[in-house]
Parts: C-alpha cells; structure tokens; sequence
C-alpha cells in the first residue's frame, strides 16, 4: 500500500481507510491538516477505573477526549464509521508491561472487556502553529516528533504509576510566546508546553536520542519546546506492568474528524 | 449538640468536629466563609469506574475534586485529619436506587469496597457572590438552596443515567450579568449557571416545590438562576439502581480546608 503524496490534504476517513488497508507512515503528523489526532490506551474493564482515574489526575500528558463501552471499538462521536482495530497505522501490545507485538492491525488483539481510551495529541495543533508562523521541524523534516521519558512523576492511581513523557519541538526563541499561547488554546491537545529550554531540569540527557519517536535537527537560535504527551499512559504500563495493555505506535495516532477549528477542540470534549 | 450562633466564621476543622459529635445543621451554606464544600458519592469498586466516567462526561454537574482508594475515607489532599465517614452532618444510604436510611454518621455504612468521590458544590463561590454584592436569598433567609430534577438527561456512563439536577438563586435582574461572572471562575464548583429565567424551560414545574432542600422566597424584580448541582449523581443513582450507594444529605455537605482564594478553587485541582 503506497502513500499518498499530499497527506496534509487528506480527509480524515481517507487517512483511516489508508491505515485500514495497510498503508504504514512513519508519523501522522502532517496529516490531515486541522484534524484532532488522539492517543490510544486500551485496558482490560478490571484495570479500567485506574486508567481513568490516572488521566484525570494528570491532565496534561492524559486529556481524555472519549472512552469506549467494554469491548467497543466505533468511537462514533469522534469519527464516523471508524474501527479503533484497524484505522491507526501501527499498535503496541504490552504483556505485563513488557512490548510483545506491533502490528498494523489490532483485531486479533482485540479482547470482549478492552476499554478503549482516545486522548488528545499535540500533532493536532501542529497546524495552528503553522498558520501562526511558528516553523515545525519535525514536519519540515519529515520526521516523527521525538519524545522523551523525563524523570517526573505522575500523579498515581490505583495500580497505574509512572513518568511523565513529553514530546519536543525547537522553536526559535522570539516564537516561544507565540507558541505557548497557540497551544495553550487546546486544552484537550495538552495545552502549553510544561517545560521550556534546558533539557536536563527534566531528566533528558541526551536530545538526539529519543525514548520515542526520531531526533529532529536544531536551526540556529532554536530553543527545545517540551509539550506533555500522550504516551505518557504506555510509559505508565511499562512501569506499571499490568496484564495487558493495547495502545497506539508512538507518533502513528488515531486521526479523527474532529476540526481543530470546531467548538470542540478549544474546550472539553465533555460537556 | 447545639449549633454555633456564628457557623460562617468556623474554621473548616471546627465544623467538621461539631457535625461529628453529632450537630445537625439544616445546611452547611453560608458555613465556614470562604472554604469549599464538596458533595459526596460513594460506591462500590464495581461501579466506580462508570461513576467517575459519569463525572468526566458532565463536568457541570460533576466537578470531581479528589477519589479515595476503596475503603479509604480520608481526603487528605483535602482536608487534614477528616473522616468522610463522619464528618458531614447527614448521610442518605441507597440501596438498589432506594433511599433506605439518613444518618448522621456513616461509619456503619462504609464497606471496605466504597470509592469515594468528592464533587465541588455551589455554595462555595457564594461568599463571592455576596462579596460582589450579589445577595443569596437562601441565605438571607436561613434556609437549603433549593434544588430540582430538570427535564435534561445527563450522558450516561455505564449503568449510570439520570437527570440533571439544578440549584436555585433568585438574582435582582440587574446583578445577573455579575452573578454569572463571579461563580463562572470556579469550575470545580459548577462553574456559570447552565439557564437564566424561565424554570419550564427545565421542565421545572412549581420553583415552590423543590426535590430537595427549601422552598425560597424571590423580592421584587429578582430572576430565577440555575446552576449544575451536585445532587445529580444522587439523582443518577436512584434512576438507574445500583446495589448501593453512600452520599450526603442534599444541602449538608462535607467543607474541606480548601480556601476559596486560593490556586485550587478557579482552575483543576486535579493538575
């Protein structure tokens, strides 16, 4: 399955009907321009109260945007006739906390009391920035956002602990302000950035080597812009160690056909 | 246990030991300026995650503000040395959506199961609202904020479904516009009023005959204001009968040491 030239131009029930097919990006970012793209955590329904409740004491890395009955696999109030299984590029399955699989396709992962998890991705504001003039490397380069596991700790829940991982982006330092206020409009895409500039108040020892994700190069007075992120909750399961877990592939979201300019995506999703 | 002849100048610790000895307030509004008070709704480890998805999916009504572990009953992170099992003035025990006990103190109700969530009320932004000159009728009157059961469904979560239920301020015309200003600041206690004027717009028949706490009498030119009211996961409760239940008595509710000036009472004190 090839991919398209222009992803940025693709509707969002093309991009999953491309995902479905087989079709394997490196990232999502870029597509779909003015799409909310969102995180995937599935856990078993016994696990299922720690999740949430995991999320809603860390709201930035986990701003839950929709959840799923047990089993279901349609979130129809974000995508239309869209299948959770099959419409991300690429899964993660954890086993006890370790990585077993990563496939294309979930089905076969798929279990009757999976509780599925959409939370929002920063990818969603990447457009917005843009528009701004806030240049974004990582597209420029054609490369996946590099993300990082930082040595602070989430807010626990039950049997869900561990670090917050953040997603990185330079930005040259008279754009910082303008940045911090575009993305400080989408609360449910994490927001403002948690950290700006040195690495090493958050844990990060080395930016070219990534946790998640690929190195993105610096242009000269670029500053590293450091975004909560939605992995966070896979980091949680790896520390965690629960039975099992499905997830989206780092930086291979689930585009949804939620417009960034809508009256959703500034706001909660909830109410 | 007699009352204090000057509840609104108690310390928060203060209140609750008097509610633990067994005093017996009407309500606790206008008790403690300028601390937040917070509803309670306590369930079983098996329904807690469709109650805390209930709450995420109405925030206005839900404004959850901190969990407990099953079987805990000490908020610490809001409160120093409470117990939610005795420390409110009234408890009501549901069993199968029946209301089969009101008690002063729970302590023989609380299974080693229960998860507890604290929801923000609405009588915490009302030394706000009298400061900026808004008078509270209810207040002034010596009576329980009035309290109905709207025409509106709540989304449901699991096998949580009910109605929204809605507090009741009668605002002179003029001081509207304020009272929606000042009580919009503090979402974690309902935020804005969800209508202004007309109660059939709600489905509210007779504002003389509230479904829970005390009828209040309007002066001349005053509006009816409804705001999301924690009652309604009480409401969602008797509605859709879960084997068992533990909240507060509508009106009596628990005050946490929680300043209403301060950082956690505008913004998420999940963050």
């Amino acid at each position: 399955m090839s991919l398209p030239e222009e992803p940025a131009v693709l509707a969002p029930h093309e991009a999953r009907a491309l995902f479905r097919a087989g079709a394997l990006p490196a990232t999502t970012s870029g597509w779909c321009r003015g799409y909310a793209q969102a995180n995937l955590l599935a856990v078993p329904r016994d696990l299922a109260f720690d999740a949430l409740l995991f999320a809603c004491r860390n709201p930035g890395p986990c701003p839950v945007i929709a959840v799923t009955d047990p089993g279901g696999f349609r979130p129809a109030e974000l995508a239309a006739g869209a299948d959770l299984r099959t419409d991300l590029p690429a899964y993660r399955i954890y086993e006890y906390g370790l990585l077993v699989a990563e496939v294309p396709d979930a089905t076969g992962y798929w279990r009757d009391d999976l509780v599925a998890f959409l939370i929002g991705c920063s990818f969603s504001f990447e457009t917005a920035l843009a528009e701004a003039g806030v240049p974004v490397r990582h597209m420029e380069q054609g490369r996946n956002v590099p993300m990082y596991v930082t040595d602070r700790a989430c807010r626990p829940a039950g049997r869900l602990a561990g670090p917050l991982v953040v997603s990185m982006r330079p930005i040259p330092a008279a754009l910082v302000d303008r940045a911090v206020e575009v993305s400080g409009r989408y609360r449910t895409m994490h927001g403002p950035p948690v950290h700006i500039g040195d690495p090493s108040a958050l844990g990060i020892a080395d930016l070219d080597r990534p946790d998640f994700g690929d190195p993105v190069a610096f242009e000269q007075g670029d500053v590293p812009v450091f975004w909560p992120c939605g992995v966070t909750p896979q980091a949680a399961v790896m520390a965690s160690r629960p039975p099992y877990a499905v997830t989206h592939s780092p930086g291979r979201m689930f585009i949804t056909d939620q417009a960034m300019n809508g009256p959703g995506a500034t706001g909660s999703m909830w109410g």
